[in-house]
């Protein structure tokens, strides 16, 4: 029985009848005694963080939950239940649009924040746009200016946390030296984004970078949700991205 | 332009440049303040839960986390990394599958304690088998018997929070009447599961049935990143259900 | 071995090295001697259609690939690759649209036209909008009126077919006669649209109500697809609803 | 009003009451008048292909339909109906796990068969190698061996086609010296495999590479639908991917 058993092999969970171990604990001793950004970390990880950690992480995932209708995974959850789906298809079809450009930000940020601690800003920053493009991850809003009130109350957390040995701090300079650089070279302010800051946190709590993106679908998945439902108590049927009156501009190719 | 803006109305947040309100209140002063499920909590209902109703969402969010690599969803997830799906991708095709059957338990749940609560144990379960057919939701197990020790524990807590007035209390007398309910129609335990034992919860804190399912999957998108992550470790290529050598059994229609 | 192979057991395909069956065929002697639309059936119902038969699914499919960017579909699909999503990633979220209000019509329209069938047409439509609501499925349309130019022309190829002998008509009889029956009560027309004549050609096939929806879905790929591809080659990033500058109307709970 | 109509600009469709025009075709005019594949050409393209090309494509759609219940998307799709999905759905998260590994080598084949026109096929397989890997996409299977039976089949097609003029040949003349550069390099056999034959259609054919793997998507929802739907007669409820008593292996993390 085991090739059949060990094709699919896990360290998260463990389980026989009446008893369900999660990371080698006792469901029933984490229900009840540890938070849901403990269990988060618990689940990702394979220990427990400490309180000022979790903290840390709780202050990530209540930053990023919503940016509001017009972010096309928003929009696409709330035309979804308009067409018949289910809360959670609606989560499915957003979340599937978390890709690259509209939730891999953050991933790319912590991998950026890694390059420029083994180098410097300057040389990460240049490097960055040599291999992988103009955008510098984690920086600039093209509605947010001169601020992004979520980076400076997440960088002071992050400071704080620092301060009582949560976190090294390193990255929280890193981040600032990234917007003071990027701001110069621009001569005008390119702030530190939500991706940009919540990397930071998850960069000093140690998360390999894939997990800043996933770990921003958990926190996006709730204004998902919100927006799913909100809409399916406005109702609608067949909602499109605009009132049906405006239409498309049909521009045949010349 | 109010047509077009119109078309997208929202309570849920407001912005302008620098500017995010969520539910009225500055995202900057959400952060670092309120926990995850309270923010969860003000995303889906617009105020702030007690602290001890932040404590009961949170344990139901704690519980449901994971089942394991059999469930459908988590194994759709861990088989799409290997497909070259992003994190994103992985749950969103994993999340979808929470439908119904494997994640509208919760839901229907809700429902069924509230006809309890209008009717009686008895009756709502007669109606329910009646008009939405044989399977009590929240209830039995073909895995944990005698008991899934989600439970009782999630049932502690909920009389817990019901003797400092964060909770009724009735809920849990309607699922533990069921679970007796059936068992002697059975001969045998039917035990309250993870699904039955959080719609109490969801029930007890007042919210609408279809968000018990939006709050599993919110739980259960912590159980899918994790397996997805570990499974990115892992590696592997286009992994399918079983080891390769079993292929399927061709059974041609006679 | 046989339980881990019996557990995915299936008459549609039978495979050893270097040879797969499909429906008990030589997959080399299907390809290139069957149609794409002949094949979709051979998977479908297991066996070969008639070329008649197969040319009327083949209007079907043709008929419904798209209807435009406001489809909340299409508009889907257009703003996932802006978020960085691969076509196939795109589809997906764009097919998952195609639920009951939005691709279920075809379904419904079957299941009304067999009501019809057994019954007559305005008890069936008297009995459809009592147990499943006010909305006929496949008549109307809020915006082809008087006509959809698919519809009449879809009703003429199955004419023809059933002059032919490979389809019966009765299904034109009676979704012309339901056209008819709500034109007469709302003193207005009321067109068939494309979910009610692609359904006279699903019935008149003999397809399962739900594979109406399921070609459907194969027909509006084709749209996701042209239309996924068309803004790849647009470019954009994090494409939303609206353009930008008209924001959303934020409207506070009172 | 242009602003809003602007933002969803598009050269596939154009509508007015009564009207839809794709790619300026009175939609009328094509039902009944073109095949499938035709259309699909038309909407991807612009254009109409010449019935030779047609043909060609409707073989490199027929060819990739399916390749059974083991394949992640096919074993996702069964799964997913039996946790309530409706089969659009169920279509949705497995066309989501055709993504790089899974549904990629189609794309990848045709860019490495332009490298190899520019270059020569040593040179093609070699740079290859040195920038995206060791796997060269389109050959090789881990169980077809010698020969995986669609692509001779698809081959001799392809070089008919270019003895009327439907297609230059050269791509078959690539892919066969690729073929056979690995095999000599390996000293067996690396098949050509359904995504390296099909490449080798879309590229005679003049498609740009990420439609070759759009194409397949398009190709293998038929497989996937079929499978859901023979899955969704079978019944079951929450279908794991082995059956419930092998369970898992649980390995913890030493």
């Amino acid at each position: 029985m085991s090739d059949v058993s060990d094709w699919w092999r896990t360290a998260i969970i463990d389980m026989e009848p009446g008893r369900i171990d999660i990371r080698g604990r006792p469901i029933q001793e984490l229900i009840g005694a540890v938070s849901f950004p403990q269990m988060i970390w618990l689940m990702l990880r394979g220990d427990l963080p400490t309180e000022g950690q979790a903290r840390l992480l709780e202050h990530a995932l209540v930053a990023a939950v919503d940016h509001g209708p017009q972010a096309p995974s928003i929009a696409t959850a709330r035309m979804a239940v308009t067409c018949g789906a289910s809360l959670n298809q609606a989560m499915a079809s957003a979340v599937n649009l978390l890709d690259d450009v509209h939730g891999g930000a953050g991933e790319q940020a912590v991998e950026l924040y890694h390059m420029a601690l083994e180098s410097s800003v300057p040389e990460a920053v240049s490097r960055w746009q040599a291999e992988r493009g103009k955008y510098v991850p984690g920086f600039g809003h093209r509605f947010h200016t001169p601020t992004d009130p979520r980076a400076p109350r997440l960088m002071a957390l992050t400071r704080e946390a620092a301060r009582q040995g949560d976190a090294s701090g390193a990255f929280v300079e890193i981040a600032e030296g990234i917007e003071a650089h990027l701001a110069s070279k621009a001569g005008k302010p390119v702030p530190m984004n939500i991706d940009g800051a919540t990397a930071v946190i998850y960069a000093e709590l140690g998360f390999a970078p894939p997990l800043a993106r996933g770990l921003f679908c958990l926190s996006r998945s709730v204004g998902i949700l919100a927006h799913a439902w909100e809409q399916t108590e406005q109702g609608g049927r067949n909602k499109g991205p605009t009132p049906p009156e405006y239409r498309w501009t049909y521009e045949p190719e010349g």
